[in-house]
């Protein structure tokens, strides 16, 4: 594949931001033939012939290789990228729901018809996380996968934190920033990082993980106690999906807030950067850190997708397809701060044991384990009480 | 290439932790079939009829389709490596000066014999700096990379300024430890950085840089004064090689102590540990830490590049084929910290500013601005003179 041309759906900011890097590439050169985008009133800054309003001048044009899929609608998304690989179109898309919820629908569509769709900026931004782990660690037995996969809520955290800024000021100044979208609700609670890590578990252990299986609590409830307790102890806060081995064969997800000392490597990640930590069996803790946002970054990240599907990379799925894989669990013990407001909240969660307990007028909280099942299905009473709960370590 | 046959030079610890990460790998399989070594006396933990003693019986063997190259002396492993790659083998290797010496002639038998070599064990240990430069960033303008790439000395340090030892007992530790060897030079001098930031060069810049055009100042010279004027800034010390763009076309590299601030990723890479900084036009600042040195780290490196082989993967130094390539240079400004004893150094060293003087009976120095090839051509003096110098920031 020469000379590749490319179809793109999307012309926000990562789309702005392939056209500055692809215009910049040093190596091989890609030309965009078509751009499909819905608003027929917006004006442009490049050539308005490139345009088009019909996704099928882009989906049934033989002239175009690759789709470059870039919209927000992630089942808009999945219809168009399905059509793509019935039509023997590679993909690139960076979008995370998308890919998460269709998982192993995208799976069968690759095998089926023998095209290739990557998704490198789909996770983690600029850290090249799902190339490292299907070409590096293919062979190593990893342990644990962790990280901080969302940059809206790590901004957000670490204006708390750092700047003494309350919760709901940190996310105004988020959304002033254009980090946060007027609606938070898929970054603040969880559900983006959710989606990040189910694709990263894929590669790094080989299972399709249901995201409706995943309990994700996010930081919406996260009150000047918490930061406070935070602070006097040393910890920064950090939303961090952790993706674990919980014996030989099984396999948990869950995306909690999480109070991480200074020993840690994500205690320094901080405002929109994304940190990833890969423990495997023999080569100990790997770190990664890049940015986790942003148009070039995340257009670069698009762009080196390209390149690779130049080259004919497709994805193996190597842990997928080798015979030892895991089983998905909730059935795993954590060790969590939560505050409350009432003791009748203990007594429905179940806690297998609480280590601490601390009363005072205006800051309840315990410290101890619960299983993630016992959590989950008292998620939403947490949330309704306004609780904000944290793993410790 | 399914069923992988493998003949290896050396079993040191290398060598066993390749030994021990294929035996317990969840992926693929590939057999040891015949080990070389030079000592016949030595008692080995496995299966003695494995061993041989002459080298023709892995680089004449038909069924052998990699060679494992783990040996120290470079000049020996280059005829290795050169006559399994003229008989069609594909070679593996973690031999870091050998690679770094003979980088040209390496490229060269590839195109000439069709056969790859992979090196990725040379350069930071578990961490996948070569196959991420040379698959993820192709395609995009570096500026930058920097970083820790020796474990040795980086342990040494960290015993300096975390644990108050001095340079003479940090390095003691270091030996009975295992971690440096009894003649430290090749480590503590700055060699074995050095190339390492060579290889790197390569797939960063697409560049052959000749290890004997560049600078390698180490930390032998390192004295209490130094540490505590590093302590007393908030510096951290590390020995970190830069390799950086002077202008559009060309490049320079240099291995030099340096003081950095808590705010530099490598302020935290403690013991022996390595980090790598990559900082491209788009994506920004990446940062990968992992370990530098270890059996199995190093072991399970060798192994993924074995691993990449069954899938027929080669580099394929797209950086060095892309047109736009760079020159090297010594002509470049850098901003240092430099312990003298005498006056008379700094005329000979032709310092372009000097921003600030120190004077005590124990301890003088300067902060400025010196271009590396006055520093390069003075390298000799400052080492009999036992003096100290370090990049700032």
């Amino acid at each position: 594949m020469k000379n590749i041309n490319l179809g793109l759906f999307g012309f926000g900011s990562v789309g702005h931001g392939l056209y500055t890097a692809l215009d910049q590439s040093t190596g091989f050169k890609a030309q965009i033939k078509r751009i499909c985008v819905k608003n027929k009133d917006k004006s442009r800054d490049i050539d308005m012939q490139m345009f088009t309003f019909e996704k099928d001048d882009i989906l049934f044009d033989p002239e175009i290789d690759v789709v470059v899929e870039l919209i927000d609608d992630a089942e808009a998304a999945f219809e168009i990228v399905k059509t793509a690989m019935e039509n023997k179109k590679h993909v690139v898309t960076s979008n995370k729901k998308m890919v998460a919820m269709h998982l192993q629908e995208l799976l069968d569509l690759q095998r089926k018809y023998q095209v290739g769709i990557l998704y490198e900026a789909s996770a983690c931004g600029s850290i090249p996380i799902i190339r490292t782990l299907e070409e590096y660690f293919d062979n190593e037995e990893l342990v644990q996968v962790s990280g901080i996969f969302n940059g809206t809520t790590n901004y957000i955290l670490t204006k708390t934190i750092k700047d003494g800024l309350t919760y709901a000021e940190a996310l105004k100044e988020a959304q002033l920033k254009g980090f946060a979208e007027s609606d938070p609700t898929n970054d603040v609670e969880g559900f983006d990082a959710k989606y990040k890590a189910v694709i990263i578990a894929l590669h790094a252990f080989g299972i399709v993980v249901p995201p409706t299986e995943v309990l994700n609590f996010g930081i919406s409830t996260l009150n000047e106690m918490d930061i406070l307790y935070a602070r006097e102890k040393g910890f920064n806060i950090k939303l961090s999906p952790i993706i674990k081995k919980t014996s030989e064969k099984k396999l948990a997800l869950y995306v909690l807030p999480r109070f991480v000392n200074s020993e840690n490597h994500l205690y320094k990640v901080e405002n929109e950067f994304n940190g990833v930590i890969v423990e495997g069996k023999f080569s100990g803790e790997q770190f990664f850190q890049g940015r986790g946002a942003g148009s070039l970054p995340t257009g670069s990240a698009v762009l080196s997708d390209i390149s690779a599907l130049s080259y004919n990379y497709q994805y193996e799925y190597k842990k997928n397809t080798q015979h030892q894989t895991h089983a998905y669990t909730n059935d795993a013990d954590i060790d969590i701060y939560l505050r409350f407001d009432d003791d009748e909240i203990l007594k429905e969660l179940n806690f297998k044991e609480i280590r601490a307990r601390f009363y005072s007028p205006n800051h309840n909280y315990v410290l101890g384990t619960i299983n993630l099942l016992d959590l989950r299905s008292k998620q939403q009473l947490l949330l309704e009480q306004r609780l904000f709960c944290a793993v410790l370590g």
